[in-house]
């Protein structure tokens, strides 16, 4: 095939967008390694073929079947269900008609990046702590969504640093519009946002007008902490956009997501109640999400009497019990190295570890290649030049006890050697 | 709720992206009106529960299901079946990895315009047919891609104007880089474009150095017409992205379509493989094509020996008859009525109706009111104002002959009392 002159998009080419790449490729590279690489959700926990037979068992007919293959509402099927579920598991009150169904998390993410930015504008800013989850700030990047990276101190974004932004980008013209931010169990680095903090953040969002997309795979996955209510469960003022997922508390091929949007806006003159036009942005992407995977979803969760509490909780002890191997054996090996250290995430799929020196790409391939284990860089969720540098991404959801012991065991000589 | 001032993209209130949902809310609203409206697959064909239950009884044990369970690759699992088929159905040779499995036909529209387009420089411009299939459309205002519409002329769009319209365009400094057509059964005109012009179209692309989006979701429903050869099957220079789907030949809710790219291009001195930069698109916009409905499709592709022709011959036999007895039913209630007439559609799922007098939003509600039936206006298509003023689409997919013979009456009702 010739090779044409011919332009696409330019910022697919940004170092940013490359990392998932390198990621993957690395692990497919290097089959023996162990990997904390991919936060993946534990197979041995899927069940995928009870859920599809009890599904089909369920004792419908042919047509009730057919009904499902066709075309279907934009907002979906099971929003009565989804409803009911929030509402159990969460404390949240959200109208039926006020969620969304989508191709899994992402597409929420798509959609409500397509939906909130102006790009003619130039004024529209999305906040994002740094680091922050790859697949929101990626989309963001694609279609060239200004961003505003804020630092973390610790338990979640920091506030302080948050409004100072905020004050800073208005006297400068722009628009700070939408915070993103996962405070359960943060992705990449599986901090836990306290209760007071959330509701400073709510406060921030009203006095400054910005919308906050809380996205919460992982809220189900809390192991030794009081549980803390979502900010959509605090939001007494229309400020949460809230992104659920099934993809970790059923199993990632359902690809079944939500969205939550209650809002009613004034734009521009013009009363809007903001999931008609999330809706109307969704009909644009996929149509309708797969009212065949809605249903049998709907069909596990009736048989779950709308609670995924029970039906996670053999996930989530052991997901625990990972976490805790894995301080255990960092703990072991990496006791008298000067300049490690890592926390204790009370939940979630992720640690973080400071490393005494830079993780740079050849350091990272060196880790790879000579001790047999493949760990994240933080830098690689990081916008700021230089942010996360020393700092590495633990995932630990996807590996046996026994990798785990042997991976940090790994990990701690190549530290050494260093 | 109390209503923020809080303003979103304005793109969206454009009377275009509004259409979407007043055609689907008018036949909600009126349950007892025959519709022509919406073009959808007939459910009698879909066969869901025997086609997820083959799926499940194929003898695979626990361990094959939960492995689908997982995330997998951004390009798809059934790559070499897709190749397989493309190769026997429609003669194309693709290569398994210029293949990307989608969530239907219409997330593959959205990879592909989140990819090509650079919508900071304002000079890309795509060029669409008038009228032209919405989705398409729709997305690509949502982002604000600059379009410029290409009148039609019987059988495809005009190629003389597309010419002039591109020659133009490039005077003004602008780069018409894409141009989106359906050449097999248009939606919504029905037309089939003749050899000659593919041919013709294709050199244009290659003089022009546009790339053509080839949208594919009828081409097994042809009736009386030989088959010509996708512009894919005829391109040999890299110059069609091919869309295919499964919502038609299958049921919609298997929510799985397909793109192909095989382009290798100069992006810039650099040099990129094109399908590497709409995969790294996919990963942002869904992550992965659910590996459960892949899974259940290949399942059912490989019982077909590769090939949906056989399995496609009764719903294409049944959507003949239904474009017979819709045209023999126009024969019959609408002669003698001058300024009517229709064509004759060789394939695909509508046909276009002229007819003497515009067909206003007032006009539409009327039909619905009065007389029970509903249709879809033309304009509802058209970018250029007053463009398919006096034109109607009628679907004729999913009706049984009688509802189109009786819908038909009552069209003709409406039309003499104007």
């Amino acid at each position: 095939m010739k090779e044409t002159n011919y332009t696409i998009n330019d910022r697919l080419f940004g170092p940013y967008l490359e990392r998932m790449n390198f990621l993957n490729e690395i692990s497919i590279d290097y089959p023996d390694a162990v990997s904390f690489g991919s936060g993946r959700p534990d197979r041995r926990f899927f069940s995928v073929k009870d859920i599809v037979s009890g599904f089909l068992s369920a004792g419908e007919g042919d047509d009730f079947f057919d009904d499902l293959g066709q075309y279907n509402k934009t907002k979906g099927i099971i929003n009565d269900t989804l409803s009911a579920l929030l509402k159990n598991d969460e404390g949240i009150d959200a109208d039926p008609g006020d969620i969304i169904l989508t191709d899994g998390a992402q597409e929420g993410m798509v959609i409500v990046i397509n939906t909130l930015f102006d790009l003619s504008s130039g004024d529209d800013v999305l906040l994002v702590s740094d680091p922050a989850y790859i697949g929101f700030v990626g989309y963001a990047k694609i279609l060239g969504v200004p961003i505003t990276a804020v630092r973390r101190n610790g338990d979640s974004i920091d506030l302080d640093y948050l409004e100072e932004s905020i004050v800073r980008l208005r006297k400068e013209g722009k628009n700070p519009k939408v915070l993103y931010e996962v405070p359960d169990f943060h992705n990449p680095t599986g901090e836990y946002m306290p209760l007071e903090r959330r509701k400073r953040l709510l406060d921030l969002a009203e006095r400054y007008n910005f919308l906050i997309v809380e996205d919460n795979p992982y809220g189900y996955f809390r192991y030794d902490a009081e549980k803390i209510p979502t900010l959509k469960a605090l939001d007494g003022n229309g400020r949460v956009i809230y992104l659920g997922s099934f993809s970790k508390t059923l199993f990632p091929s359902i690809r079944l997501g939500y969205l939550v949007a209650g809002q009613v806006i004034d734009h521009k003159g013009r009363r809007v109640e903001l999931v008609e036009e999330l809706k109307k942005t969704k009909s644009f992407t996929t149509v309708n999400t797969s009212t065949l995977l809605q249903a049998m979803a709907e069909s596990y969760l009736k048989r779950q009497n709308f609670t995924m509490v029970p039906a996670c909780a053999p996930k989530v002890e052991a997901c625990r019990v990972n976490r805790d191997t894995m301080l255990g054996a960092l703990a072991e090996h990496f006791s008298g190295i000067e300049g490690v250290k890592w926390n204790r995430p009370r939940g979630g799929f992720f640690m973080t570890v400071d490393l005494p020196f830079e993780m740079t790409d050849d350091l990272l391939k060196e880790c790879v290649e000579k001790y047999s284990v493949i760990v994240c860089p933080m830098s690689f969720f990081c916008l700021e030049e230089g942010a996360g540098a020393n700092q590495i991404r633990l995932a630990f959801s996807n590996r046996t006890e026994e990798e785990i012991r042997e991976g940090i065991k790994r990990l701690s000589r190549f530290v050494r050697s260093r």
